[in-house]
């Protein structure tokens, strides 16, 4: 049976129409987003569509995950286009709440997952993951899926997610589902919209130096170290770009290793500009 | 339908168990302790009785939320009683998971309910409502009822667990039941077992301290700092009395008042001994 489409905006309204559905005997699917959606969204709604009774789209340009100094107001926001793309993938319901629908005044309950939200983009976006982390333990909480779904281009986000869940006891599937690139190989973000003609040039050079660190694992590199500076060697062929971290860490607990056993895995964040990308690979995997 | 009686000790079996409840639309209620049951726990189940299809006893002494100097080696624990008390007040089941089911090696989410987690008790027991917060976010996931039943005693619990409620838009309703006291006025409280009989005859103290703000208040005084001093001048009646906190507090945010407008929460924390009793009354309430 055909749901009507619909948007709620209310968190009460949400979660009411939510348990309905679950008592209904219906599995809900959900697809947390910050809008702006592109291909890589479009794929994780096509992956809920497969496996659920209902999609939920959430769209909220969380403020709690941006720091002071970070792109809140300029973040790209499009919700009538994003909603048209949604629906085209075969969403049943989305839910768009405002900042003051989520975070009335008093709000001051925050999820930590005190290690994982550290190292690597934690480094240099502090409170971004405690962010993230209450976010979405708030969305899961509204929208009652059986499965929620992540994409590995945000790999660190997702390991906080796994955990949090894990953690929380929190009843839900959590599926990470591959980076989608361009041509080029360019891992894509909304935020890929920020460059410049110059900077979207130059920008494949991330996969790239992932792809080189890759090709050096299978050729039987296990040196951590030597791997990290293999993707530093590649990116540095890019002037304009400015390295935030490389990293070859362990998959789950993301700390830094000094050589690799099985896998591994290997990611980066970089400025371009005044963008901050960011990209990864797992080595070693499948 | 009668449920067969059942002690759950897995996370897994428990949620799968109240996901099949919810499913048949059974409305769960739960009464979270940490076991060594008296009359104001059996207040609450009964309360919890009233209003639920199941009752759900969880008894799990939490070590998140002790400090490393404090008594949770020596806890009360006497499982078999407690599960006896409450089967007597009529629950249907009971989860007893021990900590390593509970806080599987990598756990490292906390919840922090940041404001009101640091004054009165959380002052002298850092890190004890984070892990208050976070072991009650997992038993409500665990056990989703629709209810959940905690005691007036632990005033600050209940605001921390009604916030964490609200600000991560969990579906569950919390119930805040009345004090539960001795016939001279102690509050019930697993810790009493701790006091000498010396202590004991002094504790009572507690309770008659706070009515003195309570009969000043009914007199006509609005000036919290005169309150407070009441509260520490009938406590300073009993020299083998220390005390830990006074406070006059604004009952949803726990700031220290100048001025009683409508209501407040008098509340204090002493030591007789090694054993640390806290109590409060609300004042200007009902």
């Amino acid at each position: 049976m055909q749901l009507p489409f619909e948007i709620f905006r209310d968190p009460r309204a949400m979660r009411a129409k939510a348990e309905d559905l679950r008592r209904d005997g219906r599995r809900i699917a959900v697809v947390p987003t910050m809008g702006a959606l592109h291909d890589g969204h479009v794929a994780l709604l096509r992956a809920a569509r497969g496996k659920a009774d209902v999609v939920i789209l959430t769209i909220f340009v969380n403020p709690t995950q941006f720091g002071p100094q970070e792109d809140l107001s300029r973040y790209p926001r499009d919700e009538a286009g994003d909603i048209a793309k949604a629906r085209a993938a075969g969403i049943d319901l989305a839910f768009c709440p405002d900042a003051a629908a989520m975070y009335p005044p008093g709000s001051q309950t925050f999820v930590e997952v005190r290690a994982l939200q550290q190292p690597l983009c934690g480094a240099s976006r502090p409170g971004h993951f405690a962010g993230v982390a209450t976010v979405v333990a708030k969305l899961l909480n509204i929208v009652q899926p059986t499965r929620a779904y992540f994409g590995q281009k945000d790999a660190q986000q997702s390991v906080v997610i796994r955990r949090l869940v894990r953690d929380l006891n929190l009843p839900v599937e959590v599926i990470v589902a591959p980076t989608v690139r361009e041509a080029d190989g360019l891992a894509l973000s909304s935020r890929n919209s920020y460059l410049t003609p110059e900077q979207r040039a130059a920008a494949p050079v991330i996969y790239r130096a992932l792809t080189v660190a890759r090709e050096r694992f299978a050729a039987g590199e296990r040196d951590a170290g030597a791997l990290r500076e293999a993707i530093r060697g590649a990116l540095a062929t890019e002037p304009g770009l400015s390295i935030d971290y490389v990293s070859v860490a362990e998959p789950m607990t993301l700390r830094e290793l000094a050589r690799v056993e099985k896998t591994a895995l290997a990611s980066t964040a970089v400025r371009l500009g005044a963008t901050r990308l960011i990209d990864n690979l797992v080595l070693g995997a499948g």
